[in-house]
């Protein structure tokens, strides 16, 4: 008989830890014999990372290849760097990237760092300084966002984070509390991960499929402080769950994944909306913000907190202020439930509905893999080099399915599937 | 008044470590303000990486961009991966790097890995593994040994490869006594390490300035079981210490540095030659090499522990067989004087007098920077993917220097110069 014992050593349970590093790979990549796989996280991810190679090469892996980050590092450069410093990004390293994704090599992105890291330094060279990078990480994201490869973004409690998160906790405790609540989220909390994740994958298709038979033409959110008509894009298709990459792979890209998704029309969005949770931006906590758009375009917004940053980030550039994604959250999703603030977007944008500025996704139209950046944008995505997802549903929200001559379908009520 | 306290948590002295940093940036690099910085490195290293970052930043780096690699995932490669691995590489982000280094970004490697990771692993796979790793890093090790850029290699001390050097000691004595063996060759274990190198740079200039003006056409080496003549290259440099790169930037690239070396004649070297002192590649410890040169290659070779891996290195390809280096070392040199086997040729080959097999530095020529490869060829430069130091000289090695018209001149007896 052999009893799982949890290694006292660590506050990271190394059995769900090992389970979370198997999802990523058979699950959220689904990794092909033979193919390649580049992955990035903190520097102080590594006991994840090495899982991941482990299972990686299990699976037939050609060569894992970690790209890892330090928050000492990064602080390093707002503390020391000079002036020069803040307009630099490694354009080498990303268009390599997009070299090795045109070559059909997996991609793995660890999240983990503190998302508030960044919030005592001087917020015009955060901005230079991710503007640079953002630019220069253009061609890979274009592959990423493109679904040209099967992709995967998983999650590691480090300290920094769980200290965020859990600021009132012991540093043990802490990463402990945020070690269960990812693996939770992640469905690694019990045995037999890899099945838990088809059923989850086969209730998200259902809803997916009933979007798609549908064929709205907007959704109309109505709750408190929020009257919003989102026109969705021409030729537009549901997503969620696993989809399908243009190598032919069924992937995961998020762990965990609660929403549904699709593309706005950049052009078709009109009225208010107020947001439900802080956004975590670049170690800016933006609250309460409130929105008008006209024709697609946010024409006024205001913030409790981060106004300044939040004007800043619609500035970016010509697409920065419509949207690229709408995501249906069911009030009860159990992220929502747990009741946390994770001040990162691949668990919080799962707690809610969301809308995103910015970037849309080319998978999110019929037959989005044979389009054209020109058909597109005609049929209504928008493009950008921001893609910024943040939360206005809850448990007050109502949205109805609006078709092109009028009719109303209930979609949800009271933050529910209706 | 302060007192330097040695801080208890950690085995490696942080001061030294952070005048290792300093010395890497100011006199390893002499970083120039507004360069990038592209630093390689063990993850268990990543107390060193960050200093460096530090005293990067300060010296008015642009970005710095760490590529980690990790004992435990290239275990994972060996112990998990399918054979398709073993011919993989990372072609596009040496591509990515020899762009970088294209653009100026100034190049640093930190070696730490236990240098007998890879001993129980299959010696096929690890040949092929390497092979392939070679061939990949073409590109950027040709702008590297071309001097391009400035660039660096310094040591940290990590657990693995002090165990390998201190097998009877615990693990945080290990860490230790191999700390203070680099921070002691790499000239940092006094304060005013800036000046100290100043120092050492001027006595191997003047080591060079001599050798230079002898324009020898062969040295002649003999001592137990060696009878060796080379031939040096037609235009051949003496180097040592600080070099000049392309461009412009005077920088220390080994450190420590011990040696004066320049590029032999390909085609003239005979005689045999007999190691000092063990070779450890790739996780072999290759001892005893007793090999005989035929006008330049190799045409027999012998070792009494790790002849295979010894014979599949010369077979790697045409130039693998002949020279691309000969280098001067006194037996009373620090690292000889510390009695130590570092299994780490940064360290090893400046404890005695070495040849190296395989690519010669262009660096090693009259106006090398110049020179075409073609070129480089006809003057006796040799081309490898290899380039493999090992040690044959002692306390019992003369050297002649042999002038065109057959004068000779001593240059070394019983292993320290004439
Ligand atoms: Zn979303
Ligand atoms: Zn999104
Ligand atoms: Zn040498
Ligand atoms: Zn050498």
């Amino acid at each position: 008989m052999t009893v799982h014992q949890r290694n006292l050593s660590t506050p990271i349970d190394p059995v769900k830890l090992d389970r979370l590093a198997e999802v990523a790979v058979k699950v959220g990549l689904q990794l092909a014999p033979g193919q390649d796989l580049l992955l990035t996280g903190p520097a102080a991810a590594l006991p994840l990372v090495r899982k991941i190679a482990e299972h990686a090469y299990k699976a037939g892996a050609g060569l894992v290849t970690p790209f890892f980050s330090d928050e000492e590092m990064t602080l390093a450069r707002y503390r020391y760097g000079h002036d020069v410093s803040f307009d630099r990004a490694a354009g080498w390293l990303y268009e390599g990237m997009a070299k090795a994704l045109g070559s059909n090599t997996a991609r793995l992105a660890i999240v983990g760092d503190n998302p508030m890291l960044l919030s005592n330094e001087d917020p015009a060279k955060v901005s230079r300084a991710s503007k640079a990078n953002s630019i220069a990480y253009q061609p890979a994201l274009q592959k990423i966002a493109g679904f040209d490869i099967n992709w995967n973004i998983i999650a590691y409690p480090t300290l920094s984070w769980a200290k965020q998160v859990f600021p009132g906790d012991e540093d043990d405790i802490a990463v402990q509390k945020l070690a269960d609540a990812i693996f939770a989220a992640s469905r690694v909390d019990n045995a037999g991960p890899i099945a838990a994740w088809a059923k989850h994958n086969a209730a998200l298709r259902s809803r997916t499929e009933w979007l798609n038979a549908q064929r709205f033409h907007a959704l109309h959110f109505t709750g408190p402080g929020t009257d919003l008509v989102v026109g969705l894009a021409d030729g537009h298709e549901w997503e969620g769950g696993a989809s399908t990459a243009k190598n032919g792979i069924i992937c995961n890209a998020n762990i965990p994944t609660e929403e549904v998704f699709t593309t706005p029309h950049a052009a078709r969005v009109n009225g208010h909306v107020r947001s439900t949770k802080p956004l975590s931006y670049q170690g800016t906590l933006i609250d309460d913000i409130a929105v008008r758009f006209e024709d697609g375009k946010i024409v006024e917004a205001k913030a409790s907190r981060g106004e300044e940053v939040l004007n800043k980030v619609l500035d970016t550039d010509e697409g920065s202020r419509r949207l690229g994604e709408v995501a249906l959250v069911p009030h009860s999703s159990p992220i929502s439930a747990s009741g946390l603030l994770f001040y990162n977007t691949l668990f919080d944008e799962n707690a809610a509905c969301h809308i995103a500025l910015g970037q849309c996704y080319s998978k999110c139209f019929v037959n989005g893999g044979d389009l054209t950046p020109e058909q597109i944008a005609a049929q209504g995505g928008n493009k950008s080099f921001i893609h910024i997802d943040w939360m206005i549903g809850s448990g007050e929200i109502d949205i109805d399915g609006v078709h092109t001559d009028g009719r109303r379908v209930p979609v949800f009520r009271k933050g529910e599937w209706a």
